[in-house]
């Protein structure tokens, strides 16, 4: 519904040109409550799980760590998701915006060829560009 | 952005002709443990918190849940956010879409008069609304 406004033809948006955030990370050795410490404490709800490359493993929210409390799990490994949904660099922002929708999730983490996070890219985010961009084009008033 | 549809005139959908889903609450007085079993349980991330007479006093989503990890919180009243930001019967959805876009929000409880829970309504249940109502509109083909 929301992505709509992307149907009108116009110059692809890279995932690379965005404004890239830098990007708060969990270890998968870290405490589940160091991990929820970390997502109040900067005001985010998905954190990235990398290992010491910066390497993609997992991804934790703080819906996993409802369920982390519900079965009184301590491992971050055992309630972050595994099989993450990413945005490559060199993909156009309009592709993910319609792979956020479709897999009905609110953010993903960009990966390098070397599958090393760069950054994250939130529903927010595109809704945001989105809605600049539109105002661009309707309204040079 | 995304409530821009709703621009087009047409006759007012209250929240009381929606098809109004039965609701899981929690009583201030849980664990927060059960309170995260009754959110995974039930797949769903907002729980209305009510007294004996179903009478609202917070809401708590897995952000909350986060928090009292955090802050190693057992109480559910220290953690639930209590001025609760709802929708009555006799609105116009539109308005609720522009409420919970507003304060970044992604669902309410809809109360009565007497402030007795009736069930919730969330952005999820908005966007498919709109896009059914679009589609109907548009495509008569
Ligand atoms: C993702 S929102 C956070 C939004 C807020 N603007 C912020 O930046 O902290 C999570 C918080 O919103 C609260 N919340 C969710 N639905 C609410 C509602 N209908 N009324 C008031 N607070 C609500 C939850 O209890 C939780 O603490």
């Amino acid at each position: 519904c929301t992505v709509k406004p992307l149907q009108i033809k116009r110059p692809s948006i890279m995932v690379r040109d965005l404004k890239i955030k830098p990007v708060i990370t969990a270890r998968a050795e870290e405490a589940i409550s160091g991990v929820a410490r970390k997502m109040v404490d900067n005001n985010v709800n998905h954190l990235p799980v990398v290992d010491h490359a910066d390497r993609l493993m997992g991804i934790v929210t703080s819906w996993d760590i409802a369920h982390a409390v519900a079965k009184d799990s301590r491992k971050l490994t055992e309630v972050m998701t595994k099989k993450v949904i990413v945005a490559m660099e060199d993909e156009p922002v309009e592709l993910i915006a319609r792979r956020i929708d479709k897999h009905e999730i609110s953010g993903v983490p960009i990966v390098d060829r070397e599958n090393r996070v760069k950054g994250m890219i939130t529903a927010e985010d595109i809704s945001r560009l989105i809605c600049s961009q539109n105002n661009k084009e309707g309204g040079s008033k």
